[in-house]
């Protein structure tokens, strides 16, 4: 059985609603960032990168959350979380989440995150003053030419849909004014009324 | 055929050697970040993000460097770029390449590109000071962790080599201590020597 190491508010979400979407067996194990528990040896011996999330599968731990969602896809072909057999396809769905984890949630994590990429205090609150319009920059783009209607990629709803639901949480708190981005609020608002995400961010928020 | 859109001393070189290792035909198109060509209209048709690389397929646009890759490695399956067949094999090529884009990648873009992240100067010098230690650091868990030898993934050459390869060349201009990396910096060696290798450097750099 898979389990999933995760923490609230973090884009663990994501791969949290992909195994509830994918009808998988899964049990979860809740990383303490108050307690800094994603930086002692425990975990580090499941993740030496400190981070979430972190999926333990049969044949070993996987992490990045762009080939966690593939793998579920892949593992789970009956629940249709990608366009498994069609290779352009497949390569957009990852060329959207590879998007999402490289460009938006790195332009997001300047706002809490800053003291990865500089020492000094100013300097992580020029960060943090940029934060709107580098996330907004990113949503701007998605707006306009990367989320199709209704779903992501289309008719079709893949793992793109949960990764983009789960960054759409920090949109108010990143200082982004949703009226700029109807189709995104459009589609985070549809997300949120799925069993399957209710049942997870349920579970991270217990 | 395809169209690589690239532009020297950038990501786009792995892609390019991708392209050489599946024996590919295909065609590039330079793009001239000094005359800020990738913010010009006929280019941001192509990519409205602006940057590169972008491969023009039969199917469409795709872009994202691990998307790209995946895409080479599925479309030419004989040239045995990825391990296609299995599941949990080929999440580990993508959770890999994943690093890359999110976290090395990244940690690097703050040399040259803080201006994504920060208005002003100072912070922007601050963001540089930070490089050698945040780039080292990312170089730190790929040697000790990831890059397993003698290829990323062990004894298959992999889409993940050439992506870590092209990283590796930035290495000293990071400020990053090469001999602190053995495993890495042999995997930049013999990797030099490949006559694909070579060929997409010598015409990335023509």
């Amino acid at each position: 059985m898979m389990k999933l190491f995760y923490a609230p508010h973090t884009c663990s979400l994501a791969s949290h609603i992909a195994l509830e979407n994918a009808g998988a067996e899964y049990t979860t194990v809740r990383i303490d960032f108050a307690a800094d528990e994603q930086r002692k040896p425990q975990y580090l011996a499941v993740n030496p990168k400190g981070r979430v999330p972190a999926l333990a599968t049969g044949n070993g731990i996987l992490t990045e959350t762009p080939a966690i969602l593939a793998f579920i896809a892949q593992s789970f072909p009956q629940a249709r979380l990608a366009p498994l057999d069609q290779p352009f396809a497949f390569s957009q769905v990852q060329s959207f989440n590879s998007y999402l984890c490289a460009t938006l949630h790195v332009a997001h994590a300047h706002r809490m995150r800053g003291y990865r990429w500089a020492d000094d205090a100013a300097a992580i609150e020029a960060m943090q003053r940029k934060v709107p319009e580098s996330v907004a920059s990113c949503y701007d783009l998605i707006e306009r030419k990367m989320l199709r209607g209704p779903w992501v990629m289309g008719e079709m709803y893949t793992i793109c849909d949960p990764y983009l639901f789960t960054m759409a949480q920090w949109l108010e708190q990143d200082g982004v004014d949703p009226p700029r981005f109807p189709k995104v609020i459009d589609h985070r608002s549809r997300m949120s009324e799925r069993p399957e995400v209710r049942k997870a961010i349920a579970e991270q928020l217990a």
